[in-house]
């Protein structure tokens, strides 16, 4: 099963090696995984999306929050959550196919926010499925490139995820 | 100076913990990294902010070349890029507070993703210029929670970052 982790890290070097090693030992594929900063100086938030049964997620949830630098864990996976995703994705398009492209993008409320002789690059934010479900219209053009920055979650409500926070 | 290199890694357990083992021996401390889905199937992508000097960032290059699992690595700073970053914002927000929100939510062009009695979550994407803007001009409201991304970077035009790519 999917699970969505979000961990509050202090902004140390060193704390993202052991965040992978503890996935990484125990043979886990991350799925997608962003770290940035927060609000708080010296601070940052990791969003890990994993592949893994429930029993082994409780486990690796305990033992990340015995690593240094690791202030708080949540499995946010079952609740309930704004999840989003940004994708750049630049695909093949001539004076012919440009029109039916920019119908694509408008449909899925996205932007072309590059444009050259024969391609074209479009920017689109949603969950997953949503990206998914783009690529897969705008595949059939010729993809050239695309970068995904994996999921982000936050808790629906006024609770907040965080050392002193409800979530 | 702050660099962003882009990284092909096959999606093979273990990879993240070698780029992230690398940079952390040579005590880099980095400012923000994701990875994400390509459209090659079992490939996947990082992208990688890191503050250090340039014939540091140029060893480190080499040597991320050197890992198991990574395809490809592009140091794209100087290049002409498409940066945008994701940001879910959880600000307080009371019936009296909310209109003046949501005029910097709209000039922002950013979009109300969830509301609740005594806050609302913004999403947000740009320029990580244009992020720390929003949140400089919502932070005055109290902010309850923030999320981001991190950088992604795509090169403008119509060259692309691939194993058999032109950039």
């Amino acid at each position: 099963m999917q699970h969505t982790l979000v961990a509050l890290v202090e902004n140390q070097p060193g704390v993202l090696q052991r965040v992978a090693n503890l996935f990484s030992r125990r043979g886990f594929n991350i799925e997608s995984l962003t770290v940035g900063h927060t609000d708080t100086p010296k601070r940052s938030r990791m969003t890990i999306v994993v592949n893994a049964a429930d029993t082994q997620v409780d486990q690796v949830t305990k033992q990340l929050y015995k690593l240094i630098n690791v202030l708080k864990v949540s499995d946010v996976t079952t609740d309930r959550t704004v999840d989003r995703e940004l994708a750049l994705i630049k695909v093949n398009a001539s004076a012919s196919t440009r029109a039916e492209i920019a119908q694509v993008v408008d449909i899925f409320r996205a932007r072309i926010v590059d444009l050259a002789r024969d391609s074209l690059t479009v920017e689109v934010t949603g969950e997953s499925e949503k990206i998914d479900s783009i690529v897969g219209l705008l595949r059939p053009f010729g993809l050239k490139e695309m970068v995904r920055t994996g999921r982000i979650s936050m808790t629906r409500g006024s609770g907040a995820i965080g050392v002193n926070g409800s979530a």
